[in-house]
């Protein structure tokens, strides 16, 4: 089945707003087993939306429109779509009806502006959109069935969800049942990972599941798409997959589905009743940015504290007199969390400190990161050296810093080489 | 002129990517008074990029081509590009010599994929690539110039401004002398600055200077676009402009052109060989992480603390007894910056101290903020209540926070009403 996806909107082609809706909703067809072949943008232009439904009607199945449908004059979809359908733009009591509830329901008048959304073309099938006044709507157009959608990003996402992919899997005859099953990890390049795996999609012989990849340095995410017959088919055939997926990426899975390693670290420190105290220092406040506005957060961070230089550090722990001359090591950093544990009362401690290379900033530009975890039975700690620029670098430690406290809180080893250091 | 953009690559369509590279394409057009009217993305697929291409050439000008110029076997542009203006690929001994010795430079051998880099239409000009090894090239394609660029963001990026931009303003008869004079403010939303602008551009009566916005929350840049016969009839127009514009958005200007609010308050602190203390609770590291890492920052970032807990705030500076009791003040965030300066020798302290709503996050979720910026001349205060959501919360106060340093810093009133706040 052929799919197109055409974005509107002038704000898009322009270039002020990044098309994050597109990658949105190319993302979420693929996790469903679905592709798309083809996306155009066109600003507010009759002209142009024109020619886009009618080439797209022409090539493909099903088309996916965003954008278009909000009650000012340059909101055209609903037009053109009628034009190009050859039918009439008609109002449609049922959505007006809906609308004026809306509007009720927030002590709100609707206005003429707003009527203009009800107005649809008169083939239209209304696809509902229960968070908003857009309507979506149905209606083929050539020899493709157009659905179109909110510009709205959570209007859209709500509406992917419920109505177009279903809408799709029944009009592509794939078997409904389909599960996208997520692992994250920390400290593995995906060429790596897709070495580690190989194989892991053949334990179950019939191609219904798939293995792809989502990278965001510093972390990779391994997806799993299957397809069933219904959702016992799917969760028998995924069990052995994702057992051998876990056994396989060990402990450098931090989480998995809609887990995020912050949100794990978090957890772990929750139900012990722990609590936490962070020092960092070219990571300047990242490391407590990712945890410390958590729901549930106020109850674990007891203290963050931030200094690019070393004397500092050890000052604002309470550790005045010992600071040690020559290279940054484990023992400093094990020094530094256990001071600031004692210093603040907190059950859990992490130190990430980092030695940066002198000089601008280039490709090869690196830092020396001796982080360390202390707790009442003593501290545990590692050394790593990032090479790849001062943001690379940044980022890495970060990640590196809350990875590594998740390994301890989870009893796994703090030290275990990744593919992004320099050993 | 019509300009039409296409993307290719398996990665942007099926949305692994987040297509940024489009809209800085757009963005940086809009900027000196060219426009994208349509935009394609396909896959790296033979017979979508032949359709793509010669669907461009029968309805554009120039087009813009961006990817498929790598070393791999997915990589088609040259091919495709070559069979759609039904010439011939050919070596290009030009091309190849150049990254032999860019292959030479880093003692790298260059292999036969690499040599299909240099594989060029016969008919293509080079546009050349002084950072990469993916040659740039543009050559007809039907009635429109196409012009190919490689994927990789800081190539591309180089190559649109110092070579693709130029060319399209040749091509298009244009003025080619174009000036983009940008502003940053904070504390005004785009349609009140709009307001606030009415008739700026006007100053210059034939039309050459055009304004514009780009609103990233909580920022806003302003943007003005003049074009003129050469660099002095450009800045003599913009002068007049400019001044005008400093002038009704006054102290909200936070910086122009390339500066940002956190440089300009490093600038600031370096300039007077001051020091910084910074006092964070639910921004948690954000207001220190903006400025704590950047070079130079070493020297000024003193010391960051972060709690969540205010009685905790008190105990990190030394305020251990002082708690007060009831509502969040003014006076409190006084006392606390008070305590960081004393307690650090910082000469500038920055306190961002909030009290959340309860419950769950809504859209009317919010939170009151008392900051307090002290020196050795006292402290200043103000007090702020902003809604919006948990994290619209915490990136207003973050914005908040520096914007009121720099004012400090700058001579000006640390208050001053914003649009992002309930009095």
């Amino acid at each position: 089945m052929r799919i197109e996806v055409i974005c509107t909107g002038d704000e898009v082609l322009t270039g002020k707003i990044v098309n994050t809706n597109f990658s949105y909703i190319s993302q979420k067809l693929e996790d469903v087993g679905l592709s798309v072949q083809w996306e155009t943008t066109v600003g507010d232009d009759r002209e142009s939306l024109l020619l886009a439904f009618t080439l797209a009607g022409e090539r493909a199945d099903a088309v996916i429109v965003n954008g278009g449908l909000g009650p000012t004059v340059d909101d055209l979809s609903q037009e053109i779509a009628a034009k190009a359908a050859g039918v009439d733009l008609v109002l449609n009591e049922e959505w007006l009806a809906r609308m004026e509830d809306f509007f009720r329901r927030r002590n709100r008048t609707i206005t003429p502006n707003n009527r203009k959304q009800a107005m649809l073309p008169s083939t239209a099938e209304i696809i509902d959109n229960p968070i908003g006044t857009a309507c979506g709507f149905a209606l083929d157009i050539g020899r493709a069935r157009f659905m179109f959608t909110p510009g709205v990003p959570r209007e859209l996402r709500r509406m992917l969800e419920e109505q177009i992919i279903p809408r799709l899997l029944a009009k592509s005859g794939l078997q409904t049942a389909i599960y996208l099953k997520r692992f994250h990890s920390y400290g593995l390049g995906e060429s790596h990972v897709d070495a580690l795996l190989a194989g892991v999609a053949d334990l179950v012989p019939d191609g219904s599941v798939k293995l792809g990849f989502r990278a965001h340095y510093p972390q990779l995410e391994t997806k799993l798409t299957v397809r069933g017959t219904d959702m016992d088919d799917v969760r028998g055939k995924l069990g052995p997959v994702e057992q051998e997926v876990r056994k396989r990426l060990g402990n450098f899975i931090l989480g998995e589905d809609d887990a995020t390693l912050e949100g794990v670290v978090l957890n772990e420190l929750t139900n012990r009743q722990g609590s936490l105290a962070i020092v960092e220092m070219f990571t300047s406040g990242q490391v407590a940015a990712r945890v410390g506005h958590l729901p549930g957060a106020e109850k674990v961070v007891r203290r963050g504290v931030i200094s690019r230089d070393l004397a500092e550090v050890f000052k604002a722990v309470g550790l005045d007199d010992a600071l040690p001359a020559g290279e940054l090591t484990r023992e400093t950093a094990e020094a530094v969390a256990s001071a600031a544990r004692r210093q603040t009362g907190a059950t859990h401690a992490l130190a990430v400190l980092i030695d940066l290379d002198d000089g601008p900033d280039r490709i090869e530009f690196g830092g020396t990161i001796c982080l360390a975890i202390a707790t009442e039975d003593g501290a545990a700690s590692r050394r790593s050296r990032i090479l790849g620029g001062r943001e690379w670098v940044r980022l890495g430690a970060v990640e590196l810093g809350l990875d590594c406290l998740r390994r301890h809180l989870q009893g796994l080893p703090v030290y275990e080489r990744t593919d992004f250091e320099k050993v």
